[in-house]
């Protein structure tokens, strides 16, 4: 048994356990908590991750042919920190010749790996976590939780997928046929796991390891070298993870070019990786634009793509009114909306809704969302750690010219406000935009606008907003779907809605878990069923097509 | 639990087992003994089978629009059995009708059914070998073998698998996570495993059930809705199976268009049901331009292709000279090399073999291969029933021109000899052609021409041969591989070669087990990793990505 599968045998184990159940687990804590990271984690980490500043961040990489800083921080803190340029086909010339020895390392000794890589990135958390702080503008208990160990959980359970499905392919068989009175015919059978050839994974600027973990370790722990291509402004954690996984390969006596960042200063430069004939699988999350030229173009390659959707909230009823309109205002407020799970459009009846405050108008839900919203954020220390600060200029644009969607100024509920970060002058903080319209107004609400930019739409009755709800996820697809109602036939509507159309469905959510949300062993993110997402963290199918099996037979 | 799911029970477990094992299992009987079929169950097949000629074969599908007989019975036997066609519309709207009872069912009820309606199509093995046996030309034992048993052991394989990742799958789930002294959040979850759409599974001319009920038990168990577009020369069949299908679902409660069997006049109609959006998944067997036509087309579906290769021997030494002559012999001649592992091309040295009977020189060996192939087929009945009878004209045209590629006529080692045949004097009947050549003459040799046409390839040395066998695999794509020789260290480049190009490799085969048979429950059938096929039977790849899981949570 290999040394480092022995040593995470039980982290495995405990993997194995939650994805055969999905109920709560993880591996990785959660709290940035000295007890548990040590004392002087925060302060080490925080001054690792902002020590690469202005530096050339090495990597020993081969085919180097220059250096790029690409990022620039949503916080205003300076980076400049340059990542090595490599020619493309030296990066996979040299994950190619990596890729026999990984093979023949064997099931366990590729998970053993997984894992002691998952557990020096987990060590090295706060110093990950604020270089997604700082990439991404996400705020620090986010960055810490959803840039770290929510981030290693999702890698966990990527790789305790693909050992469950290698490890229920057998080495070796004995065949065995009868022949009647004379002996049987025996063989011996040998069946060999191998890896489909390059992975490419492509990561987002938002989410730098939590969407980029899954698919590494997947194709990685399948035999497969991969070339991880950043988010030209989200770098740096994808690079420290590399550079964590390199460092664990060299020390196991695999070749370290198995695993290589591609660092790009022109998008054409991405196209050629994606569709090159060696690259064989294309882990991808961003935009649908270049999620379906994808799969339009990178023909040789399985491709596993988390593309945006418009997601929704129908609310029909509600006996807990208070709690559901803060558990809404969260889900609105977070990271600014810039989560591909973060509710776009509210379906609210025409005739409102009845809740345990009384009948309450249409116009009076959204007013009152308006308000928990601004309550939630009344206090800039909280507002700042909620919303983080935006990323990237064309969401800027998007909050900056939505309010024109609106027909009329009074459909506005909320206008989205800048505010002052106390740490960070430069940061671009903006308040969700909340503004009402009607369902005829398809062209304001039917599409994704990524940010804090939401609708309350006004639509007939309960009836016409579940089937709204269907007829978005089924066209523009959708990550997350949610139902306030204490009604049992509308909940049962709504589930059959959902199962048609293929999205999970959040019911009646209030308190510390918010439909934007999905853990990791439990929840499926994505369902691999409409527009929103071909593939699903994590099930089956996420892993057994990034294997081969191949066979040997003699006769004994 | 399901009663049929009940009934069922102990296959599935032994279809688990096997899978998990892959030894020798089988759950049909192979050998047509009326001991185990029961006395009469061959003359009642037999007119069950032939009482469908010059009759219209019912199955009451919707949007009937008219008849149609295809079918041309290689032995001459006059079948003109009627199909009917039906508008691909109507059958897609009543599939997509039939598919929300068909998932509600669940995991154990839709498998309890499938098993149900694999133990039915045993029943009737010998009505459907011989509607195999008169539709693609295969002698009477393959026909019973292959079109029967084998097919329905595929069959169940495909059923084992994706219950097996289905039911790993929880139903249900509760979410406890710890919140320090306070309570936990607790949350109830469901996932409900849901179907892609309908699955268009299209047959091929030569194996109609064999290469056809991987895809449909797959599809199906895992709540898809299945359309059979048979191959217009043996839809009978695919016909008799959809109508057991068919026949128990309505017993069970579920509409029999849940399976329907398409027939079409036109290629187009099939080009259009491929590439129709409610088509979420094709699977397909047979050429590599139309199968490369579906996968750059029937973009909305996942396609699942089992293409044609170039199958290849390498002969570098053996210790059991005439067995190994023996074994080939039968190779090249079962079913007229009709098969898409029958071996194309056999690569021996320029200086020759080893042997346990001496050196043999490279014109001995491919002259004592001629008069191994001769000998197995002196006897005019063992002759028929090996070789059955050609099934397509284009065939019969390749051996008319093949030839004309011998750069000259002493390198034609066996002429291709039309045989008589006692009982159906129309058929025809056609022994190898096997000839010589020499490698650089590449454009004979390394593209597949399909049928009893086989080359023996002079290369320099054993280490050229392994070579050249990699390349056509990596770039002709192959479905089976042999090895002869006595020697560890070719019998591990070779080893390391087919793993390297992803191709099945059988070494030193010499009894009863030939290189173009491949065992249901053991042996996977095409790696998907080479040009010949993107999947395998059966593995978890083969179903994992079939359904989907849609999940709902809500609060305790």
């Amino acid at each position: 048994m290999h040394p480092l599968f022995e040593k995470h045998r039980s982290t495995l184990d405990g993997a194995l356990d939650a994805i055969r159940t999905r109920g709560f687990w993880s591996a990785y804590p959660e709290m940035p908590s000295p007890k548990i990271y040590g004392e002087s984690a925060n302060d080490e980490g925080k001054a690792a991750a902002l020590g690469h500043a202005g530096r050339q961040f090495e990597l020993d990489q081969p085919g180097r042919i220059g250096w790029l800083a690409s990022e620039h921080s949503p916080y205003g803190i300076p980076l400049e920190v340059e990542y090595p340029v490599c020619e493309p086909q030296a990066l996979i010339d040299a994950a190619l010749a990596a890729m026999p020895a990984w093979q023949k390392l064997g099931v366990e000794g590729r998970t053993g790996i997984c894992l002691e890589a998952l557990s020096r990135i987990n060590k090295r958390s706060f110093e990950i976590a604020h270089a997604v702080m700082v990439t991404t503008g996400q705020g620090w208990m986010m960055a810490f939780q959803a840039g770290g160990p929510h981030a290693q959980d999702r890698g966990l359970e990527a790789v305790a997928y693909a050992y469950r499905e290698m490890s229920s392919v057998p080495s070796t068989a004995r065949w065995e046929k009868p022949q009647g009175k004379n002996p049987p015919v025996v063989m011996e059978k040998r069946f060999e796991i191998v890896g489909r050839g390059v992975a490419l994974v492509i990561g987002c600027g938002t989410f730098p390891t939590w969407n980029t973990y899954p698919g590494l370790f997947a194709a990685l722990v399948t035999g497969n070298p991969v070339i991880v291509k950043a988010h030209p402004n989200a770098v740096l954690p994808a690079a420290i993870s590399v550079k964590i996984l390199r460092d664990v390969l060299a020390e196991s006596g695999i070749d370290p070019n198995l695993v290589s960042l591609a660092v790009v200063a022109d998008p054409k430069a991405t196209r050629a990786l994606a569709t090159h004939p060696a690259v064989r699988s294309v882990d991808f999350t961003g935009s649908n634009s270049f999620g379906n030229w994808l799969t339009e173009n990178a023909r040789q390659a399985q491709v596993y793509a988390e593309l945006a959707g418009v997601n929704n909230v129908v609310i029909e009823s509600t006996d807990k009114y208070r709690s559901m309109l803060k558990n809404l205002a969260f889900t609105l407020s977070l990271y600014s909306g810039q989560m591909c799970t973060t509710t776009q459009d509210i379906f609210v009846p025409a005739d409102g809704i009845d809740t345990d405050e009384g009948h309450k108008s249409f116009d009076e839900v959204a007013a009152d969302l308006g308000s928990a919203v601004e309550k939630l954020l009344s206090d800039a220390v909280v507002a700042t750690a909620v919303l983080g600060s935006i990323q990237s200029p064309e969401t800027l644009k998007r909050i900056e010219e939505a309010p024109a969607l609106a027909a009329q100024p009074s459909d506005i509920v909320l206008a989205s406000r800048k505010l002052d970060h106390a740490e960070f002058p430069a940061a671009n903080v903006h308040t969700p935009l909340l503004m009402k319209t009607d369902a005829a107004n398809e062209a304001a609400y039917m599409q994704e606008r990524f940010g804090p930019i939401s609708f309350i739409v006004k639509v007939a009755d309960a009836t016409a907003a579940v089937a709204l709800s269907e007829q978005i996820v089924r066209e523009r697809g959708a990550l997350t779907v949610g139902l306030y109602s204490t009604k049992q036939e509308v909940i049962d509507a709504m589930t059959e809605a959902t199962m048609r159309a293929g999205v999970a469905l959040s019911i009646n959510l209030l308190s510390n878990v918010y439909v934007n949300q999905s853990a990791a062993f439990s929840d499926y993110h994505a369902t691999g069923a409409n527009p929103a997402a071909n593939a699903s963290y994590t099930d089956s199918a996420f892993v057994a097509n990034r294997f081969r099996v191949i066979q040997r037979r003699w006769h004994v």
